[in-house]
Parts: structure tokens; sequence; C-alpha cells
């Protein structure tokens, strides 16, 4: 199965490598905005210009569209699926409805197939919502996110005046956590289950008392949270911040039983050294579902919901009931 | 949707139940080996012989066909899927493959739809091996059950000369669960992974030592494990251990990146109250399933890999988009 990337920050690094880890999966190439021979890639893989992408037209199975979801990928992921098979990380949750409408629009008149919204969270965490209240139909779910990296949180500290660079940790909020397990279905706000950790380093000059009360009254972003900021140095930031960490967990309680007198919980949870290359590693085994898919004749656009779990195993479906059922 | 019951055990009332807390299920009736007129159902629907099965065919979408794994769904299976939709819980592991087979060939020749080996193990921890491994292929997976009785081993206990009642629990050996998290991938065997706790009830004049030496020495379901036993009333039995609890998780770990640098933990666990409901909770999710794919004409055997996760939920795929991707 060849596998083309279109993008390369640090999304597309983590399919390229989830793509030579794979023995059934060979990188084709990797096609960029940004001048092509100025773009070199880990694996050695050629990268050509995005401009000539429909020239390369039928010599790969699938291209994983990386990219933003606020402005690249509505744009690209229509455009692309008119003419290949694509996944995408699409991962703007209200407007999710609305992309797969347009992105199935696309993939039916090219006679593609399209797989959005791919990663862990839309993806595994969304599977495990929706089996959780398959099962457990009188029952709640929640989400917490974290201890890791918002690349978008980050952002938004580098912008505050006065910060030379910064890393903002989502932290779930114990208490929240464990008012969830207990089956009680508490009800909790967003920022009742997390809370957020900033790591700043000051420009020269800077105020820290004004720094920390600017980040600290964001609306949206912390105005709603218990924040910490910690100001280090900008070595201390390169030496002990400069990974994605990231993961978090589902969990779903319910009941069960004539007088609903059983309670169960299920609890997913993810712990991740690399939030891309994670991500990474699930857009490639959905790369493999979308391209069975296709070479059976469906066309179109699917989430992780629509996909029968076996299409993501390299293992045939004998092999998989006998080791993993 | 109508589902009907092959016999009422543990496992069967738990379906009865799931059935009546589903909005979009109807519970069609009970089939019984015993005599009908002498089984009450706990919802109060009809009772009727297993003979007469036959004249009720099209009058309901899915039979849940309820039985040991040993010897009655090997029999009842193949032949009740030559004439209906049926799912059920087979879960001898080592023979999924020939008993997929068999129920294969007759839900083939009689045009149903056959889910088998439902429930959370096989089932949903299935799934969770699955998609780990399709994500992390450079990784190592491990189940742990428990803690939560064993109904297998408690009946062992039962046939021990001299015991008049028992309940085993199977409980996960925490150094093994916190190696296996490190990451480290060690070398484990089910006895390695876990321990196992005996509540005996003494016959009248028996040998507690001799018992315990009995059951501490058992092939197969004790020799290898390091067993507690522990001499109780049958009073203290009844009032603290009368319940089904069980639960478990499974831990895939693996490494990704061109250094193989990073590790990621996925660990999917359960806590049950009652074993036997929340496996006829999955059962009837797998069941709206066979119901809906039967409708598109599909037919033959499936296992819970085979199923697009959406077919297990009550809502559309757009609610199901909007509430939970």
């Amino acid at each position: 199965m060849k596998i083309a990337i279109f993008g390369y920050g640090n999304i597309a690094r983590g399919v390229e490598s989830a793509v030579v880890q794979n023995p059934d999966t060979k990188l084709y190439g990797v096609f960029t905005r940004r001048t092509a021979d100025k773009v070199t890639t880990v694996s050695g893989v050629p990268v050509f210009g995005a401009s000539e992408i429909l020239s390369h037209k039928g010599r790969f199975d699938v291209l994983v569209v990386c990219g933003g979801s606020a402005t690249d990928l509505p744009v690209l992921s229509p455009m692309l699926a008119r003419d290949f098979n694509i996944v995408d990380s699409f991962d703007t949750h209200p407007k999710i409805p609305s992309f797969f409408r347009s992105v199935d629009d696309a993939a039916k008149s090219g006679g593609t197939l399209a797989v959005i919204s791919g990663g862990w969270d839309p993806g595994l965490f969304s599977l495990s919502r929706l089996y959780g209240s398959a099962v457990l139909p009188d029952g709640c779910d929640y989400t917490f996110w974290g201890r890791g990296v918002s690349q978008g949180h980050s952002d938004a500290v580098r912008h505050v005046d006065g910060v030379a660079d910064a890393r903002q940790y989502t932290v779930p909020v114990e208490e929240a956590v464990a008012a969830v397990r207990s089956g009680k279905c508490p009800e909790l706000k967003t920022a009742d289950k997390h809370r957020r950790e900033c790591y700043v380093v000051l420009k020269p000059g800077a105020d820290p008392e004004k720094v920390e009360r600017d980040i600290k009254t964001m609306p949206d972003y912390f105005a709603d949270y218990d924040t910490e900021v910690h100001f280090i140095t900008a070595e201390e930031l390169r030496k002990e911040h400069s990974g994605l960490p990231h993961g978090g967990f589902v969990i779903r309680t319910g009941k069960t039983g004539f007088g609903k007198e059983n309670t169960h919980t299920i609890e997913y949870s993810l712990k991740l050294d690399s939030n891309p290359e994670f991500t990474g590693s699930v857009l490639v085994a959905l790369a493999r579902a979308a391209s069975r898919m296709s070479a059976c004749g469906e066309t179109g656009c699917r989430t992780i919901f629509d996909i029968p779990p076996a299409l993501l195993s390299p293992l045939s479906p004998e092999e998989q009931r006998a080791k993993y059922l």
C-alpha cells in the first residue's frame, strides 16, 4: 500500500515515521506548499510541489492530508478528495457535520474514499464514547485531556506582551476524575475538569506580574480555569519542555438491572510521549482501511464510526480472530 | 426491533433487562429447554418451549442464544443460525476459529446473519486488543481479569470433597500491572498476572487443611497460581459474596518514532457490578447491529471485528457524529 503525505509539519512527520514502521505500507512522497527543494524529509522520501499533485494521480493509494483544522483542511480535504483517497485529522468538533458533507460530496463526485477526523480525539476517544453509549445507554460520559501540551494554548500564551516563549499543559482535576469514577454522573464543565499550567520565558525587561495577570484573565483560554504560571529560563524550557506529550481518558458510567441497581465503569486512557507521532500512527491505520474500502468500490466520506475494526489491522480476518478475539 | 432469547440463565436475564432498558428494542419471548410453564420471566414476557421455536420463525428479528460454551453453544448456535439471525457469547478462545466456520456455514445456507463471541472478553476487550495492535504495531498487549468472580473456578472449588459452597475471585497481581504499564513488555504467563482468592463454606466434619491442600494443588485451576483460601460461614457467603462483579483491563504499550524513542500506553478498563448484566448489554447492542446487517441483505457469521461501530448505536450516523465524534 502506497501512502503519500500532503503537508510537512509535526503530524506529517508522525505519519512518515508510522508508514516506515508498518511492514505493509510504503511512502510514496511528500507534497508541500513550500518550495519543494527546500524541504528535506527525515526518511529521505521525495518531496514534490503541491501544485503538481494532479500529475501523480493513480500512483499511490491514499493521501494523508496534514494541515490545521481552522483554515487548511476545510479547503484542502474537499479539494483533494475529488482526485485521491484521503485521510485527515480535522478536529474542530462543532464543524464536523458540515465538513463531513463537503468532503462527502467531493469524494462521491470523484469516486474516491475519504476518512476524516482521524487521530485520538476525534478518533479513538470518539470510538470509546460511541461504544460506551451503545453498551450502557443509561449513563453518562466524560472526556478528560492531559496531562499534555496544548499547542493552541501555548500559542495563546506566546502572543501575550512580554512573553518570549511558552508551553501550556492541560491537566485533569483529580477531584473531578474521582467524582466521575464514583458513577454519580456529576455535572461538570470543561473548566471544572481541567486546570492549566503555563511555563513562560519572559522577554528582557518584561513585568512578570503583568504577564501573569494577562495570561490568567485571557477570555476562553484561561479566565474560567484554575491557571498556574511558572517563569523559567529559555534553557529550562528547551531541556524540560521540548516534547509534545499528551493523553487523557474517556470514562463512561452506567446502570443496568431491572431496578438500575448495578453500576459499571468503562475507562479508556491514553498516555502518549508524542502526540503527533501517535496521531500519525492512527492516521496510517485509517489509511489502510481507506485503501481497502476504496478497493471494494466504496466511495464517499467515512469516519472511524463507519469502519469495521478488522479493516484497520494488517492481519487477515482469520489471524485477527485467532490472535485478538 | 424484536429480540428473542434462547435459554434462561444469568446472561439471559442480563439480556432481558438490557432489552427492557433500550428504547428501540422489544422482547418477543424466551425459549427454554425446561418445561415452559415452570419458567417465569422477570419482565413477564412469554416463555415458549425450545422445541416449538421453528413455528415462531419470522416473528422476531434476532435470537440471542444464551448457553455454556463447553457443550451448549457448539450445538445450539449452528443449529439455530439456519433459521434465525443469532447473537451469542461463545467464549472458548482457542475454539473460536472452528466455531466461526460452523456458524458461518449454517448462516450462509440459511440466509441469516450471526454474530458470535459477544460480551466483554471476547468482545470489548478483543476490540481493544485489535485497535491497539493496529495503531501501535511495534508493541505488546496484556489482558488482566478481575477483581471478579470466576464462575468456572468457583465451580471447581465446589467440586472439592468437603466443600458445601464456594466463590472464587480472580485478582490481578499489582507488580505485574506496574511492570506492564512501564512499557517494558515483560514476559508474563497468566499465572504471573493473576492470583486467586477462594471463599469456602465447609461441609460439617470436613477437614479444612485437606480442603485447602486439595484446592491449592488442583492442576490448571490453582496449582500454578498464588492461591488464598478463606473459610467462611454460609451466612457470610450469602451476605458478602452473592454478587457477580467482574472486570479487568487491556493494556497495550508501543514505540513510535524513527529511533523508536517514544512510548505510548493505551489502557482499556472495565469495573462491573454485574458480569451477566454487562455481558447482556453488549449482546443487545450486537443484536441491533445484526438486525441492521441482515436488513441490508448480509448473511454469514460476523464478530465484533467486522461490525462498523455505528451499527451498535441507536442514534443515526448524523447524531453520532455530532454527539460522539
